[in-house]
């Protein structure tokens, strides 16, 4: 079989370089380009790309991303910053292309998708449901970006099931104990010198307790992901928004 | 709305006694006939019941299921002890009773189902998986009956997924350290006073790790399965194995 | 060897109940009298007690050491409600009974006094600390005391070690993400139908962390550490605050 | 006040080069040498070195030592490969150099050292325990030799205080289920991709349990224990085996 011929840009990034020896590595591909800044796109179609991981930036990922549609190449995308604006002008882009794929990921760890994915399945089960997130102090933010994606997904899926407002008899409390309320869940970050980025959902009923941990050790775990990704998406014209859309979960 | 009317059979067992409460206390559910150890089956059809809840013992339960299905009455059954032989003539008298449903289900605890059902599909995207099941130390058998079965369905998952062997580069090793081996997958047994019955899969990946835990405190964990199995029995004729496929994972 | 000869006050209560059984089934015990309310203190001294175990309310614990102490029967308290000037009247009594013995003890679960010695021990080795506490959905107050009293144990170890505040770099979090302050240490409270009595301190260095987790399942984990106080104190005259100085830590 | 002034021996290998930049780091601690293989021990004595950090191989550890000892420079010594026969003949260097000090540590993680130091403590106050290690998958040996190393001072913890054989009913079990028998504490190896070095000590009573768990996430962890050792070494003349000797655990 002929392997897959696949392009990076963003490549002298951090992930980027992770992604070049990721696609280096897979047996089933070939690593075709690897393009930094300022390096020309044209590459990209001399070189036969099928596929192209972007990991630039918000900057530079739109004007990425035409080229590729209009050259047949299909897009994993890691960048950030989508809008409705911008996801409008894709799909446009994409209505001139009917066989090419777009895959735009947030997360393109496994196990932080499956997470979220499970958290919200099981949450119209349980009574109750908190979510604590652990990270390195260096964090900015708190709490982060995935836990409140998480505790929003939970709370939709509470809402869908007919669950009301969780049990909760606190008369007093010292301020901040109970948590964090994203959309009636409390969701709880916790900063520690020698954590990287962590993710626990507990979810309670009667006489029982159901977890769901997420432990991320390296940023080598979004790989899998992104090898996935472009594995599914010359498969699948269009855009796809999430990397969940390319798990079987049946 | 009218509420449903429920039969507990075995109310005098310790899950059948919380079955009573749990059924009394639902509001949508009516508690017409509590049936133990040499009441009439007769009492049923006279109290109308539309489900029965079979918490009996595997010498009892044919007979009932017989009686249940010839007067149109469905059942929710958690009484052990299946073999082909009685699955096939269960089907034969459901075949003669289209409308009527059974449930029958190894495990009415819903967090128990959900790891299962989690790990064996979270199973294809992990190079790694170990089962560790932790329990009071008056157990008689280790593994556990449902860190066996669990173990069955990631080993399943795997191979249906292409996976091979688990990475494992040990070379020296004290007999029983790594646990057991079911179907490629170690499970390690834990006996601890204190404890009650807990299970954790531990699934790994380049740089990631994803734990799925189940923590069941208290056997009152059974009645919400139980609750759920007697709303849907009601829709669903012919025969059910296996409480997750009336759960809304979609 | 002559059995200890204990009495149990306060018998009735739920505790005190639990006590009576753990007395009798000791091996080196003899339960000589279970008082409740309105029996008389003198039947003690008629049954030549020589340890009482205390687990009455704050309107009664007064009274019944005083007597007591004057009929030098040794005693093991349960009950809360100590202020400094009970404490200082408790002293007066026993300067006058230089052989008699009294613990009280806020918390008789062996796990949940280690888990505050190791976590205080611990705290002087690492950059960061923070507590979680886990309870059914029932409780009124958060943090639970326990929690608070722990925070504070390692706030006081911190600043006896000459460490500085935790570092934390978080600039933007949603109100109450980062848990309360409890002396510079983040106490975060859980509430989740199925659980009991939980509290988990995480520590955190350089490349590595260190978890101390008490699980308390049942109440009748408090009767070993009665059991070893009713032990100890017979050799212990004097009056001792704390069950851990009963504990071989050495 | 003048800085402490440190040699680093085995600079160039992955833990000493760690070191080295450690202590530079270290505020109250000044570089003054740092050697690699075939570099000349005089340096050391030249460079004015007070204490070395001794990071080489069972080959070149008592040479190096005898020149360290003969020129009252302090040792902190993490090589492995130590005999009965070594230490005695370090014992004996040592007597004729009353004021210097030597601290051999077979683990430099704080956090290892008091998950040992904590689980035989707690040890003895609880019916039942068991050790589980996680580690990656590439590690050769099952379990680690820090989880037996733990088990085995759990189990003399036991002894003395009198505890026998522990709770355990199982009748019927897979081959491994259990773990590993050492010194009568069951022992379980875990393997899993993404792991880096774990371990759980899981101790348990009459209705609670107590979970002891360090997490090494980086090879970094070591260094606050090394700089800890510099520090102490110092003052403590003779020979110290084992870094909890330094730890303030009182």
């Amino acid at each position: 079989m002929s392997k897959l011929r696949v392009a990076v840009l963003g490549a002298q990034g951090r992930i980027g370089a992770e992604a070049v020896k990721a696609v280096e590595a897979a047996e089933d591909m070939e690593l075709v380009a690897a393009l930094g800044r300022g390096d020309k796109l044209e590459t990209l179609a001399e070189a036969g790309a099928q596929v192209a991981v972007e990991l630039t930036t918000p900057a530079s990922v739109m004007g990425n991303l035409d080229f590729l549609i209009r050259h047949n190449i299909h897009g994993v995308v890691g960048t950030t910053g989508w809008t409705e604006d911008r996801l409008a002008q894709l799909g446009t882009w994409l209505d001139g292309a009917p066989e090419t794929g777009v895959l735009i990921a947030p997360n393109f760890s496994i196990g932080a998708v499956l997470t979220m994915k499970f958290a919200a399945q099981a949450a119209r089960y349980f009574e109750s449901v908190e979510v604590v997130e652990l990270h390195h102090p260096n964090k900015v933010d708190a709490p982060s970006g995935t836990a409140t994606r998480t505790a929003q997904l939970i709370a939709a899926a509470r809402a869908e099931a007919g669950l009301g407002a969780q049990p909760d008899a606190t008369a007093t409390a010292l301020d901040g104990a109970r948590g964090a309320d994203v959309d009636g869940v409390p969701v709880h970050a916790i900063r520690l010198r020698g954590l990287l980025a962590h993710q626990e959902v507990l979810l309670g009923g009667e006489g029982e307790t159901l977890t769901i941990r997420h432990d991320s050790l390296h940023h080598s775990s979004f790989m899998p992901g992104i090898l996935l990704g472009v594995r599914r998406v010359t498969q699948t014209p269009g855009l796809t928004f999430g990397l969940e859309h390319f798990l079987d979960l049946g």
